[in-house]
């Protein structure tokens, strides 16, 4: 199969995934019906932990969706496995409004429930990660196959890159099991600095500028 | 209609229905509500059929996804009929949700409940198999005149493929009117089976080559 | 801007609000959580409105994608009144899924309320034919101007063709004052209707031929 | 990244956001359950705002759409800001159902409860204005760099237009603090506004005119 139509289906995904989060918003207009106010204990304020869920998991599933796009443009075409791969991983970053919500309803709870909400999220984030390295690495390994547009030069650096984003997301579950907020805080940092990670102009040969030339190849 | 047309807009029916499987995880985080924890009576763990349910149902559409294309892929072009079949086919898809919050609810309920849950979701897949080998046994008779990309030439085998699917939900329903936990695994397994069928990679001439090198050709 | 790309974002708008209509579905799965079975009172069959009102309002969307794809396949490229237009039909089809929540809820209770719901569905449909028939007299009027691709040479014929379909839907409205069920089975000929009319193969120099000539000449 | 997968990506998710509105019209079917009639204290007519709101909040995003095309066709590649730019523009976007809610649920409220939906509604919008006159800026600042189609030589010009926007965004919100609904009406025109500006057809060399020859040109 074209890696583009693969690449189609993926980005409806992600693009509705990533609506879904609204959906952690919209139960707090019904639950103020009595007393909508700014401040308060029923107030619109009261939910900021629902707002800030939906900004970190809002910005994660687009830079998830930044680094699919950047992956898949790396090849010309997919097998079997590839797509197979691929639903393992849109599976996680489907589930993601789940967690948000775990975290969004229980982070200003007790500890205890703290804990399990952003453990929860962060055992996603691990699962996310997981088939992303999964996948890079099979890419890598098969970029003659599957017609790589240029050669995927860099297996092993980008492997160790993808492992440190695990370990991230492992090392801000464990500090979630003891300090739930500040696991919480690691995963938002986590995804600023993917976000900000590219944002300087790269040299030619870049990862990111193949994948644009690529496209520009393909129109 | 140009057949990249239909499946477009399929794509997009695809990708949002797949999405729509994580509303039966969400209101998971709100039930837990006021003793959200791993384990116990009211913990996430309690709900695993939910995750159970979401993961085989995931891949059963990934997999519908994968085969309609390949389906599709075989002519340049659909006529009414097909679209109207594509629209029946279509609806059983969209509907997945719906038997898999039946399960996900009751299947640790009582057998009677479970019974019930595991035969609907059962029908569901009965009714979808049917309506892909309405649409085969349509795209191999009219191959002329859809534009077919290279002869259809295993009609009768590709008939019997796809009964062999109907025959499996068919008897995984039956086992389900006696023991519902047996007719899911049935129901998984036939998702795992069509899931891993085309990994080996296949010789030329085969269904999912000719698709991938029409999906090239058409680029 | 070039139809195409008006063509593609109606196509997703299309693609989630088909999706929706399973929300009306979902909540049977909870309402029957105590006491899930096929038939009685709160059984599963008991429903039956709910899955009727899903395939009409399934079939229904579909069929004005279709209609929605041969209309913008007449023309190159669309201006703002088009875009427009283009909205408040988008506005109308969305909107679909809430009176086929009321049909599904009430059809079966006092003749009051059942009345109620059908010609709330009666006015939408309506709404729907009010915007079909306005961008199609406004893309006839104006069709040197949007690049034609061929001569729209029967504006009268299709106004009146569109203005029959008004008038069905007026009809069944008018009809559900009276007798609700007799109205919707209206709303569901039409459907009907609109799905068989050009399932024999069409003359060349048809609507529809030309459609998918066009769309096959931009590949 | 070429600019016109940005812009797929961001055309999936404004059909979402665009179609997740009609989640505020499905509870009123629900909330009616026991006394559907049109009018009365329970009857569809009671919820006049829910649907004010759905048509305001649907065309808002619909014109939203249609400026996003409009600014992005003018470039032809984009850089990892404009897309973490994209990011932040379509969290605003994605949020709108949510002060749609508000709004509908609240604005025949009490005033304080009024003001609070009102003026909520408005810093969703000055967001999204903020967003929009940030990627312009960042657009005309960096058109080589993003391989500008023609030259975009009114950066100021359309700064002041932008920051008419957000002015008028700015003066409804204030407005709202002291009279809600005085406030959305200033919302509801702008969007009017907006929708009218460039109905009648526009000089060679306008900002439309470019964008659908860029999309003519690359097909």
């Amino acid at each position: 199969m074209d890696s583009r139509r693969a690449e189609s289906f993926s980005d409806g995904v992600f693009a509705v995934a990533i609506t879904v989060l609204v959906f952690n918003l919209l139960p707090i207009a019904d639950r103020t019906a009595r007393r909508l106010a700014f401040g308060g204990p029923g107030g619109l304020g009261h939910y900021w932990p629902a707002y800030v869920a939906y900004m970190v998991s809002f910005l994660t599933i687009g830079i998830m969706w930044l680094n699919h796009h950047t992956m898949l443009a790396q090849v010309s075409k997919v097998d079997r496995p590839v797509l197979v791969l691929n639903l393992f991983l849109l599976m996680g970053v489907v589930a993601i409004p789940f967690p948000t919500a775990l975290v969004a309803d229980h982070i200003t709870g007790s500890s205890g429930q703290a804990r399990v909400a952003a453990v929860t999220y962060g055992l996603v984030m691990i699962a996310i990660s997981i088939g992303y390295a999964s996948m890079w690495i099979y890419l890598a390994a098969h970029q003659e196959a599957l017609g790589a547009r240029r050669r995927i030069h860099r297996p092993r650096l980008s492997t160790i890159r993808f492992t440190a984003g695990n370990a991230g997301y492992l090392a801000g579950t464990l500090i979630a099991f003891v300090a739930p907020v500040a696991g919480l805080i690691v995963f938002g940092l986590l995804g600023v600095y993917y976000l900000v990670e590219h944002l300087p102009s790269l040299p030619a040969g870049d990862d990111d500028a193949a994948g644009s030339q690529a496209a520009t190849e393909q129109s």
